[in-house]
Order: structure tokens, then C-alpha cells, then sequence
């Protein structure tokens, strides 16, 4: 059979400190469009849509011991979130045009997926394709489970979300919204402060980099009686004020720390002993252990999109080509939004 | 009524890093046995035993805003909790004779007690009368609130306890031995690591101070596969290096940070990341949210005391003028188990 050209995006070498573009490779191979025979339970797929999501950074380390997923393998194609299209199938639960979504996905053309079991089959196509690589995907779920889960939110209760007009906060944001919440979001443009206010419905939102010189007082302006929920995305010293910020028997989510990712020396975080004080609860916890709940998440998410009752904005690099520039964006917060990478519409 | 002497032991002022013996002062007022005229609700007490806790060093600094207890009043006795003997009251629910253990007793030999909120009668007396500073009092139920309630210990999981050897720490590892854990506990002397092996029956301990310089090592050693539960007395640099030896969905209930209370700057903890890589839940408590609790702990803790099931070592100061050399030594980790002062035995 007749092999077709096939484009990817490789990392050239092991990364420390801040990632370049230039760490990452655009190369172009070739691929034949059929799973190999004699391959059982596995799919050949187009790639559609790519997810750049800050957990990446991780895999750009050589890091032994993880406890999410390896890392990435100098000159193969890097992986992630991603939405496909079946061209081929030696799995009886897929065939051909399925649409699915799912992690593993390459970032390349088409890839041969032989371990299928983060795959979900797409059963809704009437809400954009894209909405997979985040609302409908990995990254409504962390929102959903992070809040609901556990934040453990009663109505009426003050939360704070950290970088939140990316592809988790937005989200969180406008469900503590729905729930009954005060909500305030902090980001680093004037365009994503006015994003929160106004399309995502923040009661307020302040930019921690360019007005706020001290976090402290800012929290303490927003939040003059305390923070009952925070949704950690960026650690540091957000934490650190946060701490001081946070009221009786207050909860945080650890989503994210994007802020240490790129750090050889990740820093210390002072007023830990707050967690004491106020007796508060602080739990990292990751989506891949809430996969379960997913059928539960879209019967919620799915009216909301279609009533127009929860925005959602994405931020998208077409052609693979800009996938390096897309993904590297990401960790000096050039995405408003979602980010994602276009390889094909269909 | 004829005024009697009234030794007391004061805070001469409010105090910046580590606390000294000459911080506090040793006086004598007189007093009148009595509950004043018209006062209701009120009892008279004479103090039998004093309880040492680390807690107190927050209340030697003027600090505002605490969500546990008041700053100590410069020139007025400290308080803390204590064991008396009532001998007057006007409050329907204790005459006198009664014992009584509680917060807010003063350090002096005979205190007035208008609030009389946080005063428990003692029951049982088959028992030593000042373990109700200690095992039968707050420390006994915050180690079994902070091992039952917030770690949710299951079977065999593998069990850290820093200041083990302390008045809390001693019984979380024996609660956690009879629970079917395997349990290790650090402390700084070797008669400390003796006691942990020999007479609280922890399966390993190790002198942190003396014989480990790299904490991460020494955790490596006694928990090759990670902690699942950590029992948190110490914060800093201790906790650094537990977070990286924590297991997948391990708990870390933290009691107390006492390694950062005599510093005027907290160190920053690093490592924080490893909560959301290894999904663990990091809570603080404080035992006075879980009073209703104490009756079920002592139906569960005095058998286990009757039948020598449960140890509980006491290190004794006698008479109110050694309180403070006592109270300050907490903080040297000079004592050897649950520090209390004598100020009278009956």
C-alpha cells in the first residue's frame, strides 16, 4: 500500500529551565494509512485537533518516578490531548469515521494508536469538534471534578481562581458562577481581565502581572472577609498570599503550579502554617483518577453549551507547523483562552 | 473573707523570635478564695497541673486576627489548659471538690473562671489526675482526631510521625500501631528514638538531628515504597523532604509547624508540586473543632490505658516557679515526652 507524507512534531532533546520553540522539530516522514496486519485492538487515525496544555512541560524533562505519564522520547512525535478521526480499525469498539478524543494522541498528521484505553468515542457533534481538546475534553473535566469534587463549594461562598481565562479557570469560574458563588479571577493582560469580566461573568478580575504590584493587599481588596475556595493553577507566591488570604476551614484545588514548571529550582512557599490556623484543606488531585465521572460531566455541560449559559474561548494555532510556537506560548501566558493547534478540519 | 497568697507566672511582653526564659516573670498577688459576690456562672479553682504546649508560643506574640486564642496579656497570668480542683462556684453544673480539666486555666494557684465554656468535669480518677493534661486532654484528642478524622488510616499503610516522642506524637504511632500500620517517627535525641522503639513500639525511628543530615535519604531508607500518612509536628524543611517521599493519594494532616514558630521569617516549603503529582490531600485541624468527639475518644483510650495497651510518658516539672524554664524548653525540644508543670497535687 502506498505511503503518504506525514508531518511531525518532535522534541529534539531533554529540556531544562524555560523551553524554546527551537527544543522542539518540525519534520515530515511517511506513514501507510492501515494498521499493520497481524496488530490487533488498535487505530490508525488522522489528527484534527491538538491540545497544548501546561502539563506538557513535564514531559520535556527527563523526570524518572513520575507519577502521571513519561516523558516525552527525543525525536518521536511529542503526545497529548487530541481529537481524530478513525481511518482505520482493527478494534471492535471503533471503525471507520468515528470521531474520537482522547490522551496519547501524536502531534503529528496520523498516528497509529495501539493502546486505546484513554480513547473515548465522540458521541456529540452537534457542539464544535474542537470543544474536545477542552471544554468537552480534559480540560472541562479538571474543572468540573476540581469544583464540585473537591472544592466541596456551598452557595454564597467567595472563590478565587488563579490564571483563570485559560483552558480550566474560564470554566471553573463560570460553574462557581452558576453555583452561587462570588467569583474573582486574576490574569496577566488587560484583554483576559476583561475577558473574565465580561464574557465569562467574574464578579472581578485584577491583572497580578502589570497592576498588582502586591498580591497580598490585592486579595485582601477583593476578598475583605477571606477566600472560602481557591483554585490553585499557578503556586508560588499566588500561594503564598493566598495562604494569608484564606478563611476558616477554607478549601484549595491544586490543579497546577505552572508558575514553578519552568523553575531549575522550584521556590519555597512561606505561610503554610495558615493551613493550620484556619484549618484548611489543600488536595492536588489529577483528572485521569475522575474518568468515570465523564458521562456525568457531559449530561451537565452540555445543556449549559447549548443554552449559551457557559462560554467558552479558544485560542487556535492552525497547521502543525505552528504547533512548537503554540505549545511554548503557553508557559509565558501568550494564550487567551484555550490553546489548541488545527492539523485538519476533517 | 482572708486573702490568700497567689503565685503566678506572667509574660512580661510580647516576643520576637525564640522565646526566653526571662520573657516570663514569677510573682505573687493574693487572692480571696472566693467567688465574687454577685457573679454568676463562676467557679474558684486551685490548680493542680499545667500543661506545656507548643500552641502557647503564638500567644507570646502580639498578634492580631488569630482564628485560634488571644495573644497573652503582658503583666497577667498565661493561661493554657490545666487540671484543678473547684473549691467554690456558683455555676449549677460544678461544686465543690469537683475536678475539672480545661482550657483557659491560668498559671497561678488559684484561678477565678468566668467562662467556663472550654471546662470538662473529670469522671474518671482511676487514672493519673494529670493525664488530663496530657493523653485524657487536648493532646490525646488531637492525636486521635488527626489520625482517625483526617488521615483516614487504612490497614498496613505505611505511617510518618515527626516529634514522635512528643505529647501528641507518641500516641498518634501507638493509635497507628494498634490500627495495623507500619509506623516510623522522628525525634532529636537518642533516649527520644529509644523511647519511640521500646516503650511506644514503632516499628523504626531515627534522630533527625544528630545522625540524619539529608532528611530525603533517611525517608528513602524507612519507607522504600513512600508514606501513605503523614502526621505533621514540624513543617520546613521536614516537610520538604516528606512530599517528595509521599505515596500516590497519601494524607498529611498537619497539627503543627513547630520548627517555624520561633523564626521571624517562616521558611518557604518547596516540593508543594508534589501534591497535585502524587493527588495528595494536605489538611490542617485544630482539636477545639472536634470536642463533641471527646467522650467517644475516652471510651476508646481508657481501656486501652487500663489494660497497659497504650503508653503514655510525662516529663514533669515541680512547682509553678519551674514553669518557665518548662514552657521555654518545648521549644529546645528539652522535654521527653508530654511536658506539664505540678503546682499542687490535690
Amino acid at each position: 500500500m502506498a505511503e503518504v507524507s506525514n508531518k511531525q512534531i518532535t522534541l529534539k532533546h531533554y529540556v531544562s529551565g524555560f523551553p524554546k520553540e527551537s527544543d522542539l522539530e518540525v519534520k515530515t516522514t511517511t506513514t501507510c494509512l492501515k494498521v499493520p496486519e497481524g496488530t490487533p485492538n488498535a487505530i490508525l487515525v488522522k489528527n484534527l485537533y491538538l491540545s497544548c496544555d501546561p502539563y506538557m512541560r513535564h514531559r520535556m524533562s527527563n523526570h524518572k518516578g513520575s507519577y502521571i505519564i513519561d516523558a516525552f522520547i527525543p525525536g518521536s512525535p511529542i503526545t497529548g490531548y487530541g481529537v481524530c478521526k478513525v481511518i482505520d480499525s482493527t478494534h471492535p469498539d471503533f471503525k471507520n469515521d468515528d470521531l474520537v478524543w482522547g490522551l496519547a494522541v501524536g502531534w503529528e498528521e496520523y498516528s497509529l494508536i495501539t493502546d486505546t484505553q484513554w480513547i473515548i468515542k465522540i458521541q456529540n457533534t452537534e457542539v464544535p469538534l474542537s470543544y474536545y481538546t477542552g471544554i468537552l475534553g480534559m480540560a472541562g473535566l479538571t474543572a468540573y471534578v476540581g469544583f464540585y469534587e473537591i472544592c466541596s463549594p456551598k452557595k454564597g461562598e467567595k472563590v478565587f481562581i488563579s490564571t483563570a481565562s485559560g483552558a480550566v479557570g474560564q470554566l471553573v469560574g463560570q460553574f462557581a458562577k452558576l453555583f452561587g458563588c462570588y467569583v474573582v479571577g486574576s490574569a496577566g493582560t488587560k484583554e483576559k481581565v476583561d475577558l473574565l469580566k465580561n464574557k465569562f461573568g467574574f464578579d472581578e478580575a485584577f491583572n497580578y502581572k502589570e497592576e498588582e504590584e502586591d498580591l497580598n493587599s490585592a486579595l485582601k481588596r477583593y476578598f475583605p472577609d477571606g477566600i472560602d475556595i481557591y483554585f490553585e493553577n499557578v503556586g508560588g507566591k499566588m500561594l503564598e498570599a493566598v495562604l494569608l488570604n484564606m478563611r476558616l476551614h477554607g478549601r484549595i484545588a491544586a490543579c497546577g503550579m505552572i508558575s514553578q514548571y519552568n523553575l531549575v529550582k522550584p521556590e519555597g512557599v512561606k505561610n503554610l502554617f495558615s493551613l493550620i490556623l484556619k484549618r484548611i484543606r489543600m488536595e492536588g488531585f489529577l483528572v485521569l483518577d475522575y474518568l468515570h465521572l465523564y458521562p456525568k460531566f457531559l449530561e451537565m455541560i452540555l445543556p449549559h453549551i447549548k443554552e449559551g449559559k457557559i462560554n467558552y474561548v479558544e485560542d487556535i494555532a492552525q497547521g502543525l507547523e505552528n504547533g512548537p510556537a503554540a505549545l511554548i506560548g503557553l508557559y509565558s501566558g501568550h494564550n487567551v483562552g484555550k490553546k489548541l493547534v488545527v492539523v485538519a478540519h476533517e
